[in-house]
């Protein structure tokens, strides 16, 4: 890695060598790597003070290998007696294997790797083949005491993964991904819960042909980490995808679960609607492997109708108008669109400097109407649904975005971001490799507190020196959205970027912001949980956790908070 | 109460005496009546196969006085402790009031107190000024092993207010009835739980006037016992009103809840969205009483443009065509009628003769139109939203609707049932007064079950000899919607009627209905619970009601199946 003002950064971009750290942390496929544009190291470079000698100093890349562990504590007979639920071929003891399983995608995880520290790694990584083998590995280690640990996609960045107690983790997508059935009549699939994003999606897409379906479908559902995150996982995190304001939220597509606890299997009814008690179905929502480990979702579908999407940008004057406008949309009864996004004026700027409009002709079009840097705001997004559906709900939008003085900004911006919507997740590996800290952190707020909150966290973060904080809300109801805080800097240990990070969780739930809207919880935000929630609801989640896990195998550790 | 052929029923119209059965059982105001039609009479008398003469012999009309019960098992020291809690002139403990509130308005409650029949009682009414007068009886009764029931608006069909261990019954709309505060920038309303449905539609549909806001506000929920329940009510009994397919079931218009349990008082927090774990806010929706009593709830508002709205009605050949119908129209990603209801050829028929439809002009342009009684359905609603939303929404449901040989009928059917739509509740009481039973039972399906399960919970009604059974759907979501049987027939004793719907509940659930889609499951569905839901789930709601509740105080004596 080498860089001088004249010369590119050499970025690595080599598939990492098996076994090493780097193989473990790297985001996603292995041969895809994306390095920021000219202008995003630029905006980096001066608003860190960077040096070209600063960038040239690779750090901590991880390219050496992990040093052996030592052998797994579980003894020979738990491992034959896995092995005889399983197979032989799907229990792996290898020191990759236990380490990978075990890690997630927050900064935490990464940094810790990269500096060489492997902890909380698992004893046994185990790939069931069905519901039936974790029926018996269930109760098997409930009766043993052995934790159980389970592994969708394996991109939590809440500390989800981490195996503090060791124990065994169920690797889900290996076999666990089938499709089990599918509905047209009543719109729902099932599908095993280690099924990926994009093998649901395309399931989905191309049900003519591969289910003989009527119609093409699609799941709504788009998370940043869309093609490296299970169904199951978008469900127990209570994950939120990038089109949640019209598809809703994974909570609002789950039909019914069917989940192994120590307890006993169960599997909730597929009503769409009904009155008979608090409902099991919400009670397993957001569970996060403490309860049981799901085997399969039925979910709604929808129909895919990519002919109708309609793409829309505008530049307001001020963060204040482009929030009242968007608050607007949600509450007026006209149907929301899928995609909406707005951005503050520092995430504005960043933007207008990525895509190189800094000074273009847009840009001084834009001046001319007084959206000055510094205070100018992006809004965009995209509508979907039925065509007439789909057509009104962006002539609705554009009215309320030229009442509060947005100015039409084409489809462009969509369409770029479109394009990086998941790729962008690869910039991390390489900023990292520059030294460059790069994380985020998101909370869900009433419209009411949205400003103090936004107002409050960013200053926390701006009184660390030389640091980018971009902020934008992009999931939206009637009642609020969510704030989610971008993040860059000059930091490369451990202690200094927790100390940071728990600053500004702090500083979020005492402004009122929830400790999390679609990250989850996991054993970061674990410790906060109680002064979140108040004793006597967390004592609710506890007493549920003594139900379903009274020997405290299931994830155990932190998650949640609860233990 | 006479009749011939010539001369129209005498129907009992005078206010109940104060004291007697009838003041307990009748529905709603008591100077309000509603008798059948002439055009119902007949459909009911040709049906039911009765005579003049039949018709002539009232039944048990409870206008005798309730007998004095044997005075409150409470002991003075308790009645004194409840009294120092609320004032004297809160806790009442006369037959009357013991009586009353301990009832709910279910056929097997009405039938028992028109036999004279008076079981169940409450041993003490307490009127609570205020979540904390609730806090304190919470605390004082727990102490003393005292069961609590919360009372609302009485409305339960579903023996939700009987009290089979006596206790105190705490009633809340007494005084618990008031605005907390109204949020109009989150467009949220905060009531005590105690406040009525009219009250609170009013309160929102003048808010400019009442609470100084911009807009005028709707909560879109309006059960057929709008006029008598509460909204506390709504949430924990999971209700869903008439205009449910657009603003959504109680559950969905719920943000937060503050409730007192016996393990302690919590208020949710305010998010519309999170993912900080399983939701209390939904685990306490639909727990009728047994966890803790709510006593304040924050909900969705929405806004109020009746200006917007359009009523359609169309006529089909066959149930297959219309339900057809109705699911394209849910699933059709153009948004969702506010008010959708099919009714099945039955309904139909009753429909066009209580309208006087029968052999009119329209009904022989029908029948030109080959669209036959016994066969041809209903189908009907109302638009609402925004202006183009709206429009947009009948204009798709035209579509669809013509597409599967759907009829226009225009709006009257709908002016018709939206001018009865609370009042054909007082329709009851007089029909049991001429000895005639009607009564109702729901179920949610998913659209793959709903025929099916339809001609087989039908055809077992149907055995009875001469008996009406009106079906219809009026609920409805992608996944499927809701069926709602009316039954009528000559029946008056208790155990028959028992044992003909336990009949009807057992034949629902065995092909794959829900207990309930909007009734909730009382101590009527209670027993059915674990084999509705399975011993696995109920064990989830067994051990959150002994971490909420665990000296069993809390509505005990069978609801939800719990005790």
């Amino acid at each position: 890695m080498k860089h001088t003002d004249n010369q590119p950064i050499a970025w690595i971009e080599a598939e990492p060598a098996p076994g090493t750290f780097r193989s473990v942390f790297k985001w996603g496929d292995h041969d895809r790597f994306k390095n920021p544009s000219q202008g995003f190291l630029k905006v980096i470079k001066d608003a860190l003070h960077l040096s070209a000698n600063d960038l040239s100093q690779p750090f901590n890349t991880g390219e050496t290998s992990i040093p052996e562990l030592s052998p797994t504590p579980l003894s020979s007979t738990d491992i034959h007696a896995l092995e005889s639920i399983v197979g032989k071929e799907n229990v792996c003891l290898d020191t990759v294997s236990r380490v990978r399983f075990a890690t997630g995608k927050s900064m935490e995880d990464i940094l810790k790797l990269r500096s060489g520290i492997v902890d909380c790694v698992t004893d046994a990584v185990v790939h069931p083949r069905s519901r039936d083998d974790v029926s018996a590995i269930m109760t098997f280690c409930n009766s043993r005491g052995i934790p159980i640990q389970a592994y969708g996609g394996g991109s939590s960045v809440t500390l989800g993964l981490s195996c503090s107690r060791g124990g065994v983790t169920l690797v889900l997508a290996t076999h666990m991904n089938r499709l089990l059935g599918f509905n047209e009549i009543n719109q729902t699939i099932t599908v095993e819960s280690g099924m990926m994003g994009p093998d649901y999606e395309k399931l989905l897409n191309s049900a003519p042909e591969t289910m003989g379906s009527r119609h093409r479908y699609t799941g709504g559902h788009f998370p940043q980490s869309f093609e490296h995150s299970s169904v199951g996982g978008w469900v127990v995190t209570l994950g939120a995808g990038q089109a949640s304001s019209y598809y809703g939220d994974a909570c609002d597509l789950v039909i019914s679960q069917e989940v192994i606890t120590p307890c006993g299997d169960l599997k909730t009814l597929e009503y769409p609607g009904t009155a008979t008690g608090p409902k099991v179905n919400d009670i397993l929502k957001g569970s996060e492997g403490c309860f049981g480990v799901l085997v399969a979702v039925t979910m709604k579908v929808f129909r895919y109708t990519p002919e109708n999407r309609r793409a829309f940008s505008y530049m307001f004057p001020d963060f204040e108008s482009s929030v009242l406008a968007t608050r607007e949309i949600s509450q007026g009864e006209f149907g929301m669109p899928s995609i909406l996004r707005v951005s503050d004026p520092e995430e504005t700027d960043v933007a207008m400097k990525m895509y190189g409009l800094d000074d273009s002709l847009p840009d001084r079009f834009l001046r001319m109407r007084k959206l000055m840097p510094g205070k100018r705001c992006l809004l965009m997004g995209q509508t979907e649904g039925e065509k007439h559906f789909s057509k009104n709900v962006a002539a609705s939008v554009k009215k309320i975005c030229r009442r509060h003085n947005g100015v039409w900004l084409s489809s462009y911006p969509m369409k770029k971001w479109y394009h990086s919507r998941y790729s962008d997740a690869y910039l991390r590996d390489s900023l990292n490799d520059a030294g460059i800290l790069i994380d985020t952190l998101e909370t869900s707020v009433t419209w009411d507190t949205l400003h103090h909150l936004h107002s409050r966290v960013r200053a926390l973060i701006k009184q660390h020196p030389h640091t980018i904080c971009m902020t934008h809300a992009s999931h939206f109801y009637p009642q609020g959205t969510n704030l989610y805080f971008i993040f860059i800097t000059r930091m490369q240990d451990l202690e200094s970027f927790r100390n940071f990070q728990r600053g500004i969780i702090a500083k979020i739930v005492e402004n009122g912001g929830s400790l999390s809207h679609h990250h989850g919880v996991g054993k970061l935000m674990g410790p906060f949980m109680e002064q979140h929630l108040g004793k006597v609801q967390m004592d609710v989640l506890r007493a549920l956790k003594r139900h379903f896990d009274p020997n405290g195998i299931m994830n155990p550790g932190g998650t949640l908070g609860l233990d």
